[in-house]
């Protein structure tokens, strides 16, 4: 949202080294999203892709990679047989990397300058890695030893989640980052924020006169953040079962969307203050005050055998690489207070699960009731008002109202207005990896997460893991292709609410798409 | 909206006396309204019908001119072979009356009775006069004369526009009515409180915990009603050239809506007390201080030659009837001010004309603008949001708000969410004729107009209409066929406004329907 010359990146140009060249992530994303830059113009000829891995690639095999990539992922169609590839592609080398030594990284940095000079790139160097979180220290230290950091132009490191365990494994991981770079060269990738409904929260928030005077707890009586997944933990099963869901998507994607949904409006839309009123919604969440209070406010649970659309799902214990006895949490359901004016008294209610029955990311926003015994509410039970943020898989904007039924007498029922941005765009809205990659090589980082974030968030997260640690009981168990256990529903039933059903629809006039994963 | 026990007209019976029973407002629309209640089982078998007009005709024609009116006008579809027609129609007489003559209305009550006994009415009588109002007054002489109010049941009168000319002719029939009946006893018909959206005004306004907050002068900042003729006068220049557009259509449908616009919400949705809130509005309507101040407000325009859709329109002054010199208003805009804490300061915008280039009813709520100096107002021309009330011959509601414009860098651009009403029952929607006959058979007066509405409205366009008898200097032409004297549009314009299209679409956009009247 920076107001940044757009036209920058194509004048001095970017080259982008990819760490973890030969992994799923630069395949699925991180190839593509570099294709539909270029297609799009954003990407002028003075860039330069140079892939990292351990592994032996030749240059026309890393070509044959990232071809097969983008036929497979891209939004455009891409063929070895156009003239036009051959020019997107000739930007593309490999080199046989070994982090740990600083002789590969003086070699790298030589192909860099021979690269930058051959495309007219100014020195502005995009260091993606896509590794594991414990090589960036080694990573970082390296770049910086192997000269990498003393070109002209600018230097930023894009990391991916996760940023540590807890808060002292971040802390630890930070302060080796930061021994190479400045805060504002760190892009901390959350890939949710790079989603177009979650980037039009604010639009929708601050561009329109007809929201912000509700946005309080005057007239919004809860939030409901949902973000279901269908896939199990399918190969991830070492990472998934020493994490969990409450560090894998609540740390991160979860507490940024409440931080998105309740942050004041800033002074200035610029990164840094739009950072700065996330940081303060994150500083005002109400802290447990004992492992008591946790069990109270957060449900956790974990899949048993069940079925979807009629096929049988293994329960996770028996996933591969998943301890037979593992008390991880698959799903995690919380209620959360924003201690402060404008939210005091309003839950924030999230969810998140594997193995639900739907694939959705949805943010209700409930407004408060009309009074039972006023008008209408006397003889009918008046559902209450809903604005939906429909983050995926539809993207849109869903608001629900109470009219009268036509032609009946005073008979009032609820009615849907829908706003749907993908009908409206197709299958062709930029992938969230497209923009946020594009935005790190403007140096736009309001969609990234700053340090203190990721510190009050895992500072957050820990108080209800440690609480998780000392005793298991708690752990419920749902059948696969459930919606969680009971549990969660009861979290919002003590408070008089429920759970929306997701997708604006009744769940069984949901249309189930289990067979897509992200 | 009163809680009447619906079952009461089922249960005890109506008797309808229809004055006026040859001619067309019988033959459009309360013929084909009393099918459709009938075929809907709100009445029962427990109904009749006596036609009454001067014309001598048969039983059997009687029954005939139902069956074609209702074949050619009616939501039911109807089959002289069917054998539930026979059941329908039998409950129809004719009678020949000279409205004059009080031995026809004891002729009537013989008549009357005879029916009551045989369809087990518990002498309830509703008398409709689809009637000249200069023939009201010897009429419910008459009817009491004729001692057709001395059943046991309820008796009801329920009369048609024009009430009056002017306050002192109004008043003059009201007294001539009251002389007979009771106020409560009197249903005014106006018949664009019997439509679905109009009705739907106060649904949405009470029923949601969405828009009340909003509905005030901190967050509205004006509110235009756009009532839209395609046709000209037809057949009715004689009566047409006395009225104007102004007494035709402004004292009566355009006043009620700004009613239902602007009132509070009231103790109970009881009748009375809704007429209590309608009347302090209108009692609020900022009076004019001068003939010179009627004309900065108040905008009139009278057709001149023109052409839609490529066929050629007359001039106002070559229609039928119409005195060729005649400075007759088919056209008038007006800013209108409701001066109480609620609306200080927000004007209403009311415009209606004949010969415009749509035939369109529609309320539209145009909220303040974000203030063009926070966030991206300043970059963007940042459109205000639109609450808009579709009354026909759509019928929904239709939001306008801002969002992110899909896969770009913070181009924010209008989009639409929309309620279509009418596409979800398609072309049966209840007619608002079958309403209002329902709604005063059942003793609900809401949808009616009580007589200091009526008072009112007359008082406050007396003002304007004496000012314009002064001096006809401000009368202005447009061609037939187009949206109205320019001047109507600079009177938004010195507020920093303008008449936003009709149809919720550009007017290159919309689907013009020309051919049909109502």
């Amino acid at each position: 949202m920076l107001e940044t010359n757009q036209e920058k990146v194509r004048e001095t140009g970017v080259l982008f080294f990819i760490f973890g060249a030969t992994g799923d992530l630069a395949s699925r994303k991180l190839f593509p999203a570099i294709y539909s830059l270029f297609k799009e113009g954003k990407l002028s000829d003075k860039f330069a892709v140079i892939g990292l891995a351990r592994r032996e690639r030749s240059r026309e095999q890393f070509h044959e990679d990232v071809l097969r990539s983008i036929q497979e992922f891209a939004r455009y169609k891409a063929s070895p047989d156009d003239p036009e590839w051959g020019r997107f592609v000739e930007h593309f080398e490999y080199m046989s990397l070994d982090i740990n030594r600083v002789e590969a990284f003086n070699e790298l940095n030589i192909a860099a300058e021979r690269l930058e000079e051959q495309f007219g790139i100014a020195g502005n160097r995009l260091f993606y890695l896509a590794l594991a979180p414990d090589l960036f220290g080694s990573v970082a230290h390296n770049l910086k030893a192997g000269g990498l950091l003393q070109t002209a132009g600018w230097h930023r490191l894009v990391i991916e989640k996760p940023f540590g365990f807890d808060l002292p494994s971040a802390e630890k991981l930070n302060k080796e980052i930061r021994e190479v770079f400045e805060e504002h060269e760190v892009y901390r990738i959350d890939h949710y924020l790079g989603k177009e409904m979650v980037q039009n929260i604010d639009v929708i928030r601050f561009a329109n006169a007809f929201f912000e005077p509700l946005w309080n707890n005057k007239y919004i009586a809860n939030i409901q953040i949902t973000l279901g997944e269908t896939v199990g933990v399918e190969d991830r099963g070492g990472y998934y079962d020493h994490s969990g869901a409450l560090r894998d998507m609540g740390q991160n994607h979860m507490l940024q969307m409440v931080a998105m949904m309740a942050m004041e409006p800033p002074s200035r839309l610029h990164p840094e203050d739009i950072h700065d009123e996330k940081v303060k919604v994150l500083r005002s969440l109400r802290p447990f005050t004992s492992a008591e209070d946790v069990r109270k406010h957060v449900i956790r649970g974990q899949y048993t055998e069940g079925q979807a659309n009629g096929r049988p799902l293994p329960g996770y214990r028996s996933e591969d690489k998943v301890n037979p006895d593992s008390t991880t949490e698959t799903y995690f359901a919380a209620k959360v207070y924003v201690d402060n004016f404008r939210w005091a008294g309003v839950p924030f209610y999230i969810r998140t699960g594997k193995r639900l029955p739907v694939k959705t990311t949805e943010v209700v926003v409930e407004f408060k009731n009309m009074p039972k015994n006023v008008y209408h509410g006397r003889k009918t039970g008046l559902e209450p008002n809903l604005l939906v943020f429909r983050v995926q898989p539809m993207e849109g904007i869903y608001i629900k109202i109470n009219a009268k039924r036509p032609g009946s007498e005073g008979v009032i029922v609820p009615v849907a207005m829908d706003f749907c941005q993908s009908c409206q765009v197709g299958l062709n809205t930029p992938e969230a990896y497209e923009r946020l990659l594009f935005d790190a090589a403007r140096g736009d980082s309001t969609y990234f997460t700053r340090w203190d974030e990721v510190a009050l968030a895992w500072q957050y997260v820990d108080q209800i893991a440690s609480a998780w640690a000392e005793d298991a009981s708690d752990l419920r168990m749902y059948p696969a292709g459930s919606w969680g256990p009971e549990e969660a529903q009861a979290l919002l039933e003590q408070d008089g609410f429920h759970w929306w059903p997701v997708n604006g629809q009744q769940e069984s006039e949901v249309v189930w798409v289990t067979n897509r994963s992200e």
